[in-house]
This record gives C-alpha cells, structure tokens and sequence, in this order.
C-alpha cells in the first residue's frame, strides 16, 4: 500500500538529510521541514546520482568509437544505436517499476497508476534521438530525468491522484515525427532518414506503421504534458539562473529566396556592366539583420544555407538561391518583419539590375505554454530555493506538438556557453539535479491542482 | 616562284574586286588601289567564306549529340574530341600548303619560309581546346583565322621576308599548358585534366612529356608573336567597334578568405550574441565592390565562390570560405586595392566577432602588348576602314606567355552581348573576316617592319 504524505514525510526525513550533499549540489537550499499542508511532497527529491548514471549509461549508444561521455553521440533515429538507447531506456523503466510499451507510431510509454482513475494522466518525456555529431544531453535529459521521476516516486512508494506517463518520443530530431504521429499529423512515412523510409523506420524500432491511428492521443485526454529540456541557448547560462520556464516555442517563418543575375567573365566583364547575385545576396543577407535587430524583442533572423551558381573564383555569380529564416513567439512580428525583407529585397533587386523571388516555404504556428503550468514550474522551482527566468524556446520541442491536444509547459536548464547539436554540449550535473527536481515538483503540484 | 608585290598588286585586282561583297560585309571599305610602297600588301585579303567553313567544320569535333553549331562545344584538352579537331586543323594547315608538326609538349606548330633565312619568324595563333560546354568562336576563330592567313597567302603565293610560324597551343582552357611548356615553365605533370594527367594527356595528342625542353622556344628568338581572339567582354560591341587593339593582359591576385564565426543554433542564439560568419562575409564581399569601384580604371574584383558551414537554414554560419579575386594592367593597383580590402576584413572582424584571415594565392603579373605592334594593328585595322578600341584583356590568353619571350600583340573581335565560355558565344561572321584581315594586315606589317 502506498504510504499518505504524513506518513511519507517522516521516511523521507533520515534519507533525504543524508541525500542532500550528493543531490544538491547548486543553489538549493538543505533539507528541512517546511510549513504547509503540501509539505510532504515538497521534500521529495531525485536521485541526483541516479540520474548521472543513466545518462552516462545512455550516452554509449551512439558513442564515436574509442571515444568518451565528452566526445558526444551520434544516436539518428532508426539507426542500430537509437534502437540499442530505446532497449536502454526501457529496462530503466523496468527498474522504476514501470511496464513500457512501443505503440504503433513507434513511441515508448509507461503508465503508473493514479489514486483515482477517474483523473486523466500528467504527461512528461522527451526524446532519446540524436542529431549526427550530437551531444549527450539534448532530449537525453528530459527522458532520463521522466524516468528517474518516475523511480523517485516508485522507490518512495508514493501514490499520486493521476495516473502518470513517461513519453520518450521517436523521431523528434528528423521532424518530431513520433509526436506528430500521436497529434494526427499525417507524416510522410517515405520520408527517408539515416537511410529508411519513415514506415521502414517505424518498423525497426517496433511500430506498426500501418495502424498510425492506434498511437494518436486524443485532444483533451491528458491533464497536461511537461516537458524538461537543456535550453540549446546561452540565456541563462550568462544569466546564471538555474531553471528557465518556458512560455512558449516560437513560431517559425521560413523562406527560399532565388536572385537570378548573369554568370559573366570576371576578368572581362567591367563593374557598372555586372548583374552579380552575389552582390546582391550580401545585401539582402544585410538587410535581414537589419530588418530583424531595428525592433526591440527577441526575434531572431538566419540565412543559414546559401548556394552560389556556377560558384567559381573567376566567373561572376549568376545566380543565388538562400534561406531566410525568422522566429519570434508572436506569429504577427515575424509575418511583418518578412515582409519588410520581401521589400528590400525588390530595392535590392532594382540597384543590382538582378531578379529576387522570395518564396515562403515553411510557417509553423507558436506554440504557447499553459499559463497556470508557468507559474507552477516557477513555485516549484522556488520551493526548492531555485531562481527562474521566463524565455521563449527558440527551438522546436515535441512539446508543440503536445500543444495542439492540450495544457503543455516546458522547464529549461542551461547549457554552458549556449552550445548543442555539437559533443560539446554541456549541462552541469547540479543543473540536472536541479531540473529533474523542478519536474518531479512540478509533476506533484499539477496532480494536487487538478 | 613567288611573285614580287607589284606583280601580286595586279594579279590581284580582278579577284580582289570580286570578293570584295562576300567578304568584307562589314565597315570595310571597297578595294581600291591605294597610295603608297606597300599597297599592294593592302589590298590582300582572306577568304571570309573558308575562314567560315573552316569554323564551321571544326565545330563537329565536341558537338553535343544531335546539336546544330549553336549549340557550342565541348572539346575539353586531351578528349577524344581534341584529338579529332587538332587532327582536322592538322588537315587545313596541308592544305593551306603547310608541314604540320606535333613538338614534344603537344602544340602544333607550321612553319612557313620567308626570302630573308637570316629574320627571325613571326609567330601567329591561338588554340582549339574549349571549356566544357563552351562556345565555337573562344581560341577556334584565332586558330582558324591563323590557318587562314597562310592559306591566303599560299593562294597568292606571297613570299614574306621573314618566315611565319602558326602555332596551336594546346590545353589552354585548362593552364596554357601549351604556352606555359613553350616558355620553359615547369608544369605540373601529375595534375588531372579530363580525367587524364597532364603527361597522359601529352602523351595522347602526339607529345612526349619526357622531353619537353625540347618544346621551349628560346627568349628573343621571334619577331613577335600576335594573337587574334574574341573578346569574351561586351565593351567592342557596345560601343560598335569591330577591332580591339590589347594594351596588355591584366595582372591577376587572388585571395582566399577564411572566416570563422560560431556555427550556433539559429533559434535559440539572440541576435547580440551571434558570432555570424556569414554576416561578416556579406559586409567583406560588399567592401570589395565598394573599393574595386571607389577609384576610376578598368579594374575589377569580383567574388565568385562561397562555400559556407554548415549550411543548414537552422544554423547561424559558423565558417566561410571565399575568393577573392583582382585584375587591373597595374599589379600596383590591385596590390593596393587588396590591401584596403585587408584592412576593411580586419574591422568587419572586430565588428562581427569573427576572426577573418586572407591568404593570397595567386599573384600573376601583367603581360604588356609592345606598343610598336599596337600601332601597326591600328595602322592594319586603318587601311581596312576599320575603326579601333585600346582596351586591356581581362581573361588571360597564350600571349601573355609569349611576352615572356618576345614582343607580343593581341587584336580583339566583338562578343555579342560579351557573352564567352558559353554555347551563346557568338561573334558575327563580318566581324570575323575583319579580324582575321587585320590579322593577315599586321602581319604583313610587321615583316615590312623588322
């Protein structure tokens, strides 16, 4: 039988004092009684060791031959190492008491039973693949620390009111496939990754891409989704605060911009007489910066890709194709900013004698967080004596999708110097300890509310 | 026995006045006797239809499958196609009453007697090789013209004082291979052309790369060397004059840049905090438009290749690396303008927080035209009503070796458009009789002279 808070809080009380030193290593304050009915819970604390060691466990998928935790991974979905990190991962939820599933889109769950089944379930996870080159914390760390909520709770035996679900998404690096699959988005199951199909995929990793349906989550069937991730930026790294809550992942404009000039001798074709679309791509690449820092806020503005034709040192450029990506919580900001760049460019076009088309090719909503779930990350976190810090995601998150079918909320930690998608991303192990202990606070708190 | 000039004079009247509306369709005037010692050299023309038909014969050899003339040729150094058009050229020199030879480094070589055994020859050609996917007028016109010019005067069995030599430089397109062999430059005999190396190549075309000193042509052993060529810019034809008189090959340096900046999220890196080589190669390629055309000249910079990394529209640019190139008849000019260019990556650096390095890797200096035989071309082009341009020669050619060794003179013929190196290069064939008269003018000018 699951033991009442009272009964809890007087177990807990020998082992958590002992626990504190390893635990909590940065900025949370030492254990001690507080005051108020909820107190039980709020002295529940991770296993900061046990977290460590599931991620140092995890990162041997994938690792570069002969090379260290620090040489990162290279764990791409539906590859032989991201098959052998989901057995990884599923035999720590064995361990935690937990019975995982794979369900037909390929995404590993497990459900721990709630008090009342009347409740619907609070949702957590993340994702275990990786980007090639990766690092071992992206996605890594917010599905070990699901699952090391989930032993906290077995090993303390505490009984919330909801059932509870880990999520380990599939895909999420490639295109958030997995979570898609369970919002109902009809992904393209030819899409090739690392060599496969997408339904080739699926299959390897034990889904059943015929029966997609059978993995949708329904709108409003969950409580609410959380989700605990590394921030992949340098907010709060330079900030120094621990725990960032996220208040929503921003919308996404992209756009493929052609400028067609004239390929010409560059030995023989005199300046005034060049249509160079070179020339005229560093203006506009200009011009995005420009347009994208004359207002005040966070948006953010990339030409990322670019492509020269016939791209040789002795012919001028004849034609140029690039990206201009824009990305800001407010879908409105971003359409404006695109289309003052969409003006420029025509300004651009008309001084260097070359044609700019500017087509949008991708327009991805934002993705709000649940207000409510905002300030119960924030009491969470200052219950635990941790600093919080409101920011956008910059980033797209498995999160989003979860967005679409009900309350989500996202907890950030930092990642040192604002790096990822690289081996040398890096979060401090006290900053894990710190997040995995804002969720599981947070998970609490969402299951006493609701 | 060659006729003497005053008997060639009257020999040619009849015919000379009957060719005069096929051949000379554009700006020249009608032939009249004129004043003078030498006009009986004057009134010599070629035979505009053969040069045509020589042309237009040359151009199967590299024809794209099924294609008309227009369609250009790929007659790339040391193909199969090569070897059937210096074949044909071979063919047209018998004819034209010449002994072909193939010397040790693979250029074709024709030598004509003069009366004087004592002169020095005067060298004339230019090469058949063409880009891949080029045009039938870029070196072919100055080949055939060269051809042409004997074939007149075997018709007229004219006897020049000093002998006169064609040449056929081979592999130009790739690294004047040819001209660089003739000027006793080492070549590189491992490097890769069309899938062969350069000593496989030689081999290939009838040379023996074993002995190429036996190919050079010692300095100051010829009269002069003269080049006849399409201009491959659009200055002749814009300003409607059919005959460019070459001041000089222009120098050329290039450079590479190499920026670095910090390849980075493009999502979750604010703009403040970006490292963005890509924005600070924007600003270096504007800078380089804006000092190439800050000072008057004829100078030229031009940024042709870009290669950026990663290049995915969700990275902010971590690295690029870009040309640079600079050509002026001034290698001081262009020493200078890359200089300021030096200095203005240095502050974009600084502005950027990127570190930017500019290596030079090529640094050729300007081959000059001798100023005695640019007159006489504009003494040749003169007789013939033909108005001239001087202009420098922003490509390079097989002259600008031969000024290494002698003195040098190049006349140009209008690009329509200034389109070269292309399928579309198109020179008129009125323009193309004109050139090769003044060519055959020059000459016989230049063996007066010497």
């Amino acid at each position: 039988m699951p033991l009442t808070r009272r009964e809890l809080l007087s177990a807990l009380a020998a082992t958590a004092a002992s626990a504190a030193l390893t635990e909590m290593s940065s900025g949370a304050p030492p254990l001690s009684p507080s005051v108020g009915e909820r107190v039980g819970d709020e002295t529940l604390r991770i296993n900061a060791s046990r977290l460590q060691q599931s991620l140092e466990g995890l990162s041997v998928f994938g690792r570069p031959d002969g090379g260290t935790f620090a040489d990162g991974v290279s764990r791409v979905a539906y590859s032989d190492a991201d098959v052998a990190g989901r057995k990884y991962a599923m035999q720590l939820m064995h361990d935690a008491g937990l019975d995982p599933r794979v369900d037909a889109g390929g995404n590993i769950t497990a459900t721990r039973p709630g008090s009342d089944s009347s409740l619907k379930p609070i949702l957590f996870g993340s994702h275990i693949d990786s980007v090639p080159s990766g690092g071992n914390f992206d996605g890594d760390f917010g599905s070990m620390s699901a699952i090391e909520v989930m032993h906290t709770l077995h090993d303390h035996n505490v009984t919330t009111r909801h059932p509870l679900r880990v999520c380990i998404w599939q895909n999420e690096e490639g295109a958030l496939v997995g979570s898609q699959i369970a919002a109902g988005v009809d992904v393209d199951l030819q899409r090739q990754f690392n060599g496969l199909t997408t339904a080739e995929g699926i299959r390897k990793i034990g889904g059943d891409p015929a029966n997609l349906a059978q993995a949708r989550i329904p709108k409003g069937s969950f409580e609410c989704y959380l989700e605990l991730h590394i921030e992949q930026g340098g907010t709060l790294d330079r900030a120094g605060i621990p725990i960032g809550v996220v208040e929503g992942i921003v919308a996404i404009d992209e756009y493929e911009v052609e400028i067609r000039g004239f390929a010409n001798h560059a030995g023989t074709t005199p300046m005034p007489e060049r249509r160079n679309a070179l020339l005229a791509a560093a203006m506009l690449i200009e011009a995005v910066q420009k347009v994208v820092t004359s207002e005040p806020g966070r948006q953010v503005g990339t030409v990322g890709r670019v492509a020269v034709y016939p791209n040789a040192p002795n012919v001028v450029p004849g034609r140029v194709v690039h990206t201009v990506e824009l990305r800001d919580l407010s879908a409105e900001k971003i359409a404006h900013l695109g289309a003052e760049i969409q003006k420029q460019a025509q300004q651009i076009a008309a001084q260097t004698h070359t044609a700019i088309t500017m087509k949008q090719v991708a327009n991805d909503p934002p993705a709000m967080a649940s207000p409510e779930i905002q300030k119960q990350i924030e009491a969470a976190a200052t219950s635990l004596g941790l600093k919080t810090m409101r920011l956008p995601s910059g980033a797209g998150h498995d999160a989003q999708m979860m967005a679409t079918l009900g309350p989500m909320g996202m907890i950030f930690v930092p990642s040192v110097g604002g790096i990822s998608h690289s081996p040398k991303e890096l979060t401090r192990w006290a900053d894990c300890a710190n997040g995995a202990n804002v969720l599981l606070q947070t998970v609490l708190r969402m299951d006493a509310l609701g």
